[in-house]
């Protein structure tokens, strides 16, 4: 999408040096627009750990890339029967939720296996690890034709006035490569001159919807204000709502959606006040071990100077302020489950289905 | 309540000059305990409008000891005939919204009637605040004693566990005198030795629960985690709480629970896990004018910088700092509506009820 104008992917090779991966530093949004150079498998993984990048679909690419950057440049005297899969499993812990990590990973440890030089073997990592960006990109660009039929939908039924979606977290492209996941059909719908108005919840304790949602719409044009993650209840009594997007970190084939924490309290809100409530996902976010309620899912407990300690402008870069004083005892699980019972419906590549055991393996029957 | 191991209330009169009422200015709170000495009327004035003082039971104390303040020192050449009235309508201004603060001030008014004497007047001014001041602390003593069989009921359902409360911005003695609402069960069950552990919402956008409730709990020894108003729904689906407790800024005589913007969220995520909520609030909470679901309540819509800026301590002081840019459209309304079908009860200075009309109007039949 764009930036000042100019279209951007979130992470790409650089075009001049096969060796160093670029990508947008996303600390710095919306504040700063900064390029990183990676050209390693120890900045790689820094990149994914303190998010740089972050969101399910562009840390898998960014791991395909980081494990490509690990065979591309070996440390002296590697084991090579070992040293692919001790780097992969390495990359897999470095973000414990999100399956797309897991996923990328072994699809580049796929496409490498069978191979015993690494030269051919970084060759395999590097078209490996672009076919997912390609697929990613294709994902979402799809899950937002499929969607903008939902915003549609809602503006011929209100008399064509303009839809208010709220959505949570940063489900957008700066999330994924291209597009976005919960905003495909946003700015799908903003394309294609449906009226349509985001209510961004600021997503604590993070921040990623005042810092990163709201700017890549603003971006693009596409009106929205932000609230904080207690308001879209009230919202929503008051009618000022029409439909929920949200994306996904994983899913279970029976509909459940793990997502940000604070989905599930909008998913409850929603279906209270009879708003529908979506979650948009491309398929290589379902695990499809998950059980029915997904309640196995690790949730990551991150560390409580998140929510201690807020970085924020001041005038000459940033600061970071506390918030609590250090003695103070935080808990920080960083996601939440939403049970199917709460999700009018997943969006992804092939279309929106229920969120039914039955309609997502009918829709992708191949993969179960 | 406690202060590094001394009793305070958040509000007195200077025991040697009773010219001067001291308070504890809330706004250096957590990282700086500091007492300020008003000893005018304007100075009390500032110290509610930019709210060194805030919650509604404290800001009726501070209106009617800053009437008092008035009527003790006033300007010289002031015209008896008005000048009282004229300084109740001046404080009732300085934070519209706030019911308490007009209902306080007219209780001085009242007490100050059918007197000319200038010296009279102040003592009965003074008489009626201090009052006042004694009504609110008996309250929430009451609404501590009723709702402390609510935490040992659950202690004893449990096997002897600890109980986990969540509680939502600050209900504490900071809101009131001493005790709190949401609180004071908290604090008769600590104080009687059932092992109590509270949740606190941060309560963005103001960090009321993150700044102060969670410093007053920890001043008085009780356990508590601060986590993001996002949270608590996954701490229920865990089953880490067992009760929820707030405040309420108005509440129907149907139940509906009118309170920081959020409040409802919980309520729901409550609901949908068969954990009880409650809310405590003493009979002056009640607007018994307000028509079932509450929805002709006032939203107060606040300003934007409260959610774009964030204040922290940054080593040698109070930093604000951008989260937001400032040209970022911004909604930020103060409270919700909690309707009384997701309300287990109502801890009262008189008991808890259930969050019905006929249960509220049996127990305070004298004002219906």
């Amino acid at each position: 999408m764009k930036v000042k104008g100019n279209h951007f992917d979130t992470i790409w090779l650089s075009p001049s040096d096969t060796g160093v991966v670029e990508l947008i530093d996303q600390r710095w949004l919306p504040f700063r627009f900064e390029i990183e150079r990676v050209d390693t498998a120890s900045l790689m993984y820094t990149a994914i750990r303190e998010m740089h990048v972050r969101g399910a679909p562009l840390i898998g690419a960014a791991g395909a890339l980081g494990l490509y950057l690990a065979i591309l440049k070996p440390p002296a005297g590697v084991d090579w029967a070992v040293y692919p899969s001790q780097m992969a499993n390495w990359f897999k812990l470095c973000r414990p939720t999100a399956v797309n990590l897991a996923w990328a990973i072994d699809k580049v440890m796929d496409a490498i296996s069978g191979t015993d030089d690494p030269v051919l073997m970084a060759g395999k990592a590097l078209r490996s690890s672009l076919e997912i960006i390609e697929s990613e990109r294709r994902n979402c660009q799809m899950i937002g034709k499929h969607g903008v039929g939902l915003i549609e939908e809602v503006f011929k039924a209100n008399g064509q006035r303009q839809v208010n979606v709220l959505t949570h977290c940063n489900a957008g492209w700066l999330a994924c490569i291209d597009y976005g996941t919960a905003t495909a059909p946003i700015y799908e719908a903003h394309a294609s001159g449906l009226p349509v108005h985001v209510y961004v919840d600021e997503t604590r304790p993070r921040n990623q919807g005042a810092r990163l949602t709201a700017w890549e719409l603003d971006q693009e044009g596409v009106p929205c204000t932000v609230v904080t993650d207690n308001a879209g209840g009230l919202l929503m009594q008051q009618g000022k709502v029409d439909l929920v997007i949200v994306g996904s970190d994983r899913a279970s084939k029976y509909g459940d959606v793990v997502n940000k924490i604070g989905t599930y309290l909008k998913a409850l809100a929603a279906r209270d006040n009879n708003i529908p409530f979506y979650a948009a996902l491309p398929s290589s976010t379902i695990d499809w071990q998950l059980s029915q309620g997904a309640l196995e899912t690790p949730i990551e407990e991150r560390d409580g100077d998140e929510v201690r300690i807020m970085e924020g402008f001041s005038g000459d870069g940033f600061v970071p302020v506390h918030i609590i004083p250090p003695y103070m005892q935080v808990s920080n699980p960083g996601f939440d489950i939403t049970p199917a019972r709460l999700v009018s419906g997943i969006i992804t590549e092939k279309g929106v289905v229920a969120a039914s055991y039955k309609a997502i393996t009918d829709i992708f029957p191949e993969i179960n």
